[in-house]
Order: structure tokens, then sequence, then C-alpha cells
């Protein structure tokens, strides 16, 4: 996948002409491959107005050289200082760096250097947030890729497998059908351990009649997927399970309904709020409602009660609603939406019922 | 695995007392797991002179009231303010906090609170070095798994398969044998892939006659292990290979011979050098020669011709000189040592030998 890093840059470069420096140093490395394509672990992004320098070291140099065009790559260990003297000498007076992505022992080490710093926030991951053709495709098959493995995985789970081996199952599985990886540690959650809502997979054998919440994703390219299923195993399910995953799955629904530019993160939290309020669980829904998906798994915008973000165009983002009720389990339904021009259009395409397995 | 937290607390303690405040604000999630347990994706730890208190969020009550003991749990959704306001009722003027954990953006956040804010490096890093005896059992359990691992895959190496199935297939036994994961991407570098330090895998095939380099690790209960070895595949060495090896092989022994308390990361990284620069390599070697492994795959010591770190016993550490010819291919033979107060044990145990696989 070739990605117009050339365009990125410029857009980058309008941006900055808005602000108080024309040079931006960029440390996060995710930041960094979106900007030019290199993917090491130890770099950084000089953008000048009239060139762009990539810092690595001795390890890097091979391959930065051949992810990377138009960039001149230069050897320099602790690329934050040597990119600042590199400014300093090419004639910025004052450079733009990444509050977020510089700590205070590198800012202490950087002051001395010579140029101004001016830490600003969320310049790069305002323009991550609009995915291009490339970067949409990528993500799609990321989904099709978990959608997919969920869907292998289904027939197999039965009572007496531990959470364990069904997220390795599902890990290999998102290997097998061409994912680099799983895009973040996958949960298996069964019975009581559904009411945790972030849960790591455990020795537990999974019993007849538990819920069973799995939230995995797969990696292609960098780009990530992230899809939550609830199910329930070796039995029909309760009328307290169908009661629980009715008022989440309503929830999740009229969240997605919302979904549009215009939209701020906090209605569309609210919709789904609303609806697990009408069954009794507004306490039971203790995180956000979903986030942006790209580079990162978890980027601007954020939705949720204390959302601060407008849902635009080109966003590509989760809506995952859940509620727990610790003892008895727990319930989340997510999907991956690519916000369009009018409103969105799911990425993720599983089916959302209370589907029993075994 | 049952660690003692309340001696690494109290030692803690015991160290800000020679400091400027004896209050401290733990944000590294690293750090914070070390000293109480709590391995959830957002907590904050206040020690205060007669308590310790955990900071998470909703998605995390549950989780951390099961990990952790004799630490009081609070909900707070930004841990890092939350904890300082907390810090400042109950009476602290100065908190030290973590520079390398602290960004920016959450310095300027963190400065209006009211406590006056102390950074400071590396205090819990520090601690966190001296590996205690159920560390070092995880630890060596670490190895053992990835050497075993190596171990199984080797016979199944043969030209043809592609960089991504080796490393698919190794990470796969990791779990098999009892890991929890990969301790980091592992690295299958072959032919002239083997020349790029850090490569990640791709769909090259391996080809008779290659070097097929390779770098894995297993995690088990957070800790991780970190073995590097090289193989030639399908075809016995030229003598090129052998000699490119043998000069590593060279330097990898002669350092692991000075390592023991009271060496310096410069003097071992020195013996390393010294054989290479005799076999004509010394511009082939370009990353440092190793670093603590434990909770991080990198964490201090660092060792290398710009380390300022000295080895201490109950140091865990890698040994990894590399040699990398463009276009020829690399080596890199890298073991893991506990360091005793005589000297060190290699907790790697896989033979080091030029070893044609198929």
């Amino acid at each position: 996948m070739t990605h117009d890093h050339a365009g990125r840059i410029a857009r980058l470069r309008a941006r900055l002409t808005e602000g108080p420096a024309d040079t931006m140093l960029i440390t996060d490395l995710i930041n960094v491959r979106y900007l030019c394509g290199f993917t090491g672990s130890n770099g950084a992004l000089l953008v000048l107005p009239d060139a762009a320098v990539l810092l690595t070291d001795g390890r890097y140099l091979e391959q930065a050289a051949g992810e990377t065009t138009d960039v001149e790559i230069i050897d320099g260990r602790d690329g934050v200082t040597a990119g600042l003297r590199l400014a300093d000498r090419r004639g910025a007076d004052a450079v733009v760096i990444e509050a977020e992505a510089v700590n205070l022992a590198q800012f202490a080490r950087m002051e001395p250097v010579g140029p101004t710093l001016v830490p600003e926030s969320g310049i790069v991951e305002q323009l991550r947030r609009h995915k291009d053709a490339g970067e949409l495709a990528l993500l799609r098959r990321a989904c099709q890729i978990i959608d997919d493995a969920i869907r292998a995985l289904m027939p197999q789970i039965r009572p007496g497998l531990t959470e364990r081996e069904i997220a390795l199952t599902l890990d290999r599985t998102v290997c097998e059908l061409g994912g680099d990886a799983p895009a973040f540690e996958t949960i298996v959650a069964s019975g009581p351990n559904s009411a945790i809502p972030h849960h790591s997979p455990t020795l537990r054998e999974v019993r007849a009649g538990d819920l069973l919440k799995i939230d995995a994703g797969a990696l292609v390219d960098g780009y990530h997927s992230d899809t939550t299923r609830t199910f329930v195993v070796g039995a029909e399910p309760t009328a307290g399970q169908l009661d629980l995953h009715a008022a989440v799955a309503a929830a999740a629904a009229a969240a997605r309904a919302t979904v549009a530019p215009g939209t701020t993160g906090r209605e569309a939290d609210d919709a789904a709020r609303a609806e697990l309020t009408r069954a009794g669980l507004e306490d039971r829904y203790p995180h956000g409602l979903g986030h942006g998906v790209g580079l990162r798994i978890h980027e601007a915008p954020m939705l949720g009660a204390v959302s601060t973000d407008t849902i635009e165009s080109a966003d590509v983002l989760t809506i995952e609603p859940g509620a727990y009720v610790p003892g008895f389990g727990g319930v989340r339904i997510e999907d991956t939406l690519a916000v369009t021009d009018a409103g969105s259009e799911s990425l993720t395409t599983l089916a959302r019922d209370l589907i029993r397995l075994a």
C-alpha cells in the first residue's frame, strides 16, 4: 500500500502557516509513520518549510531508506535534540513540538538547544482523522478479517474451552486470514468475567449457560479494526440475559443512528445512555461510547459523556455501548463505522443478535 | 505469582525520604504494576507516607480490587489530576512525579492543581532493576519457553517458507508452551534482510544458502525474555558466513565474560567492539550491546558505547552484539543473563553455533 505522504506533509505545512511557527518536530512514532511511512521504533521527523528530515539511528537507516521517499535521512541517535539542532542550523527560530509526545525529561534536554519550543496538541491527529480511500480500504479489510475470524470461531466454541484457548484460536485465525497480527490483546470474557469491561483471558473454562464476550481486531498495514460481540454458550439464553442484551442492542442502534457529520460525541453517547436508562441500567455503563480508529486503536474523535469532539465526514470510529452486572455478566456490542457526508456505513458486518453457540 | 508489593512500596518510601518530597504520584503503568499489581490500561498510584491509593476508572474498579491488596481504590477518570487533588487534601505540599511518564500536555493540566511538582527520573526503575527470587523464576521460565520454542521451530524450517510463516509458527509455539504471548514483535530476517538489525517479517521466502536471523521472546506474567540466534538454511555455510558468525560469537563471548557487578555498560560494549574491530567489522555494529529486561523488554541498565550505567547484582540483562553487511546479510547472537554477586548466569541455554537448518 502506497500512501500519499507528500500530500500529508503539504497539508501539515498548510496547517502550520496558521500558527506561530512554520517548522514542526514530530516525535509521536505513529504520526511519523503517517507523514512519511517510516515504521521503526526510533525516529523523529522534522518538517521545515522546504524539506522534511527523518532522524533515526543506525539500526534503521536501511529500513528508512526503503520506506520513505522525498525525505532526507540523518543518523541521530537522540532524534529529538538532533532535530532541534538541525532546525536551528536551518534558521528556525521557533519549532512546534507535540505536547502529548514529549515528556518532561525530554523537554529538559530540548529546551537548551536553541529554538523556542511551542508545544501544541493534536495537529497531526486532526489530519489523521480524515481517512482517504487507501486508508479506508485497509480499515475495511481489517474489519472483514476480524468478522471472518469470529465467524470461523463461532462453531468451535464449546463448554470446557478456556478463555485463553479461545483467544489463541481467534488470534491464529486473524493471521491465517491475512491479518498482520491481532489489533490489540483479544478480550475473551466468560460468565461472571463478562462483567469486567476490559478483561484479560484467563484459564477459566467456559460453562454451559455463560455469556461470552469477545472484543477483538485485526491489524492490516498498521490499521486496526475493533469488533465486540456477546454470545451465550451451550444453553438457551435466560430471560435476564435476553433483557440485558436487548437493552445494549437498543443502545448501540440508537447511537449508530446518530452518527453523521455534526453530531457531537456527547450527543451520540446520550442516545445510547437514554436506552440503557430506560432499561434501568444507567449505572451499569461505566465507559465511553466509542473512539476513532486507524493507525492507533484509540484516536480522535472520542465519543462519550465527557467528549468535546464533533463527528466529521471521513472519520472512522467505533460505537460500543455495554452494560455490566457484577456476578451476573455483561454485554457489549461494538461496530466500526465509516462516517460519510450524509451518515455512516458500518464496516462491521457480523449479526448483532444474542446468538447461542454450542 | 504473588509479589511482595508491600515490600516494594516500603523500599520506595525509604528512597523518597532521601529526596525533597515524601509523596510520589506514579503514572508509568509498568511502575504502577510493579508497586501494586494492577494491570489495567488506566491507573495512577499515589504513594503517601501512610497510605497508597490507586486511581483508575469505572472499567477497572472490579479488576483493581482483585489484583491489589492494602491499596485504596478510587474512581478518578483523569488519575493524574485526581491524584494530585488527593495529595493536596491529605496535606502533601510537594509531590514527586515521573519525568519520563508525564508529557507536556499532562503537566499543563497538573501544575494548577496545588502541590509543587518535583519531576524525577528513574526512581522506580532503579528499584525494578534488582529482581527478587519470584521475578527471577518468571524470567527463567520466559527464557526457557522461547528457547524451547526455537528448538521446536528449527526442524520445521525449510526453503520456501516465508518470514511471516516462520514468525507465526514461533509465536504459536510460544503460547502452546505456556507463554502468555510473544514478548515483542518477532523478528525473522532472511538472506539480505538479515542485514537489517530490526526487521519486520515479510512475505519473502527463505532460500537455500540464506542466513536466517530470529530474535524473539516470551511473555510470562508480565516478564519478558529476549533471545537471538542466526542460522543458515538449506546449504553448508560459506566461508564468509562462517567468518561473520565467528566474529559475532567472539564478540558475544567476550562481552558475556565481562558481566559482573561493577562493570560499566561501556566496558562490556568495548569488549564486544574490540572483537568486531579485530575482524574488520567495527563499522558493521550500529547498535548497543544490550539492555535490562523484566516487566519491560527494554529497561535499566542500558549497555553500549554511550551508556552511563554500571552493572549491579540482581540485574537481568541481554548481551546481543551483531554485525550487518548490506546485501550480504547479518548475524546477531543474544543471550539473557542474570547477574550474580560474582558474575552471571545465562538464562538462555540454546547452542550458539552457526547451525544449518534443512
